[in-house]
């Protein structure tokens, strides 16, 4: 599949069949997301895959309700999608000073670019996944804490978010987006025309 | 290009060439940014695309060293390629309760998501670039404040990271990557085995 078709026809999907996803084409994923580039190469994130039926369905529960009163709609997803990708990154590695007199340190005003790094990796990812007939969501409304401890994470290694992998069984309209002109701007802010 | 293709093909260019490149091309890697999903669809991302040499020239001069004593190798970057896209975000949005009584506090415990929504859009933009031939680099050492006061951006809105946009003058070989096993777990952190 071309990039253009992938960008433009990735979806989030919420809704998959329980058909199981081989392990070659979930390997050609986690490849994916090994390829992104990332602060100085520090490569912080990891992966931890979860197939395991029951231990999906406690994740599941550690969703957070998006809409007060309503289940978060990702619930059903990490239930039924075969595979549970849990996105993981060590933390204080990327956007720090690595050496001189500021090593540890963070380089920017943004402190730890742990989320942008791991970002990067799991577009890869999900970018391959849609190119493969497979359907997936970034899911970040949660109890990472929770998570981290029933996966046993290291200290200093931190979830970030859920992304189920399995064949889609619905096929959603894209969400309305703005307009380029309402998000792009030409030598300064505001100023729509070149 | 495949979507794989441009996974793995994609490198991370310093060294451009002056050569123009086409507003169909920027406006068609835009659109690829545009595509990208974000927290609740809140899309807290914008662009600002400077082609004024001069100023291009100035922002590059905001980039902060990596290496003590010696020049960031993204300031030859910024001054040749032709086109450099300031990537934007405003603050406060993705990651906060949309509605009900806890309305603008964060849902989780990582605050703001605007470092992972507005990667989502830069890592779609990288790969259709470099799926049209074009070379970019992720630039995120620099000086967000300043360049955030040369563009006049409004409050709440931060300068999160640089990407030159032009012609590789140069095929880098890529950089070494951990092996999957050394990041890919199953069912636990530490478990490298399904």
């Amino acid at each position: 599949m071309e990039v253009m078709e992938a960008v433009k026809g990735r979806r989030t999907i919420r809704r998959y069949k329980t058909q199981a996803v081989s392990d070659d084409a979930l390997q050609t994923v986690l490849e994916a997301a090994r390829w992104a580039p990332s602060w100085a190469n520090t490569q912080c994130w990891s992966f931890v895959v979860v197939r395991d039926a029951q231990k999906r369905a406690q994740i599941a529960g550690y969703l957070h309700s998006s809409t007060p009163g309503r289940e978060n709609r990702a619930v059903q997803a990490l239930r039924d999608a075969p595979i549970l990708i849990v996105a993981c990154a060590e933390r204080f590695l990327s956007g720090f000073h690595r050496t001189g007199e500021h090593k540890g340190f963070p380089a920017t005003d943004k402190g730890d670019w742990f989320m942008f790094d791991l970002a990067l990796a799991m577009q890869n990812l999900a970018l391959t996944a849609c190119s493969l007939g497979l359907g997936t969501a970034h899911v970040g409304n949660f109890d990472a804490v929770a998570v981290a401890k029933l996966l046993k994470l290291p200290q200093n290694t931190a979830v970030v978010e859920l992304m189920p992998l399995g064949y889609p069984d619905e096929s959603p309209e894209p969400r309305p987006r703005k307009e380029l002109k309402e998000m792009v701007f030409y030598e300064e802010y505001g100023k729509t025309k070149p």
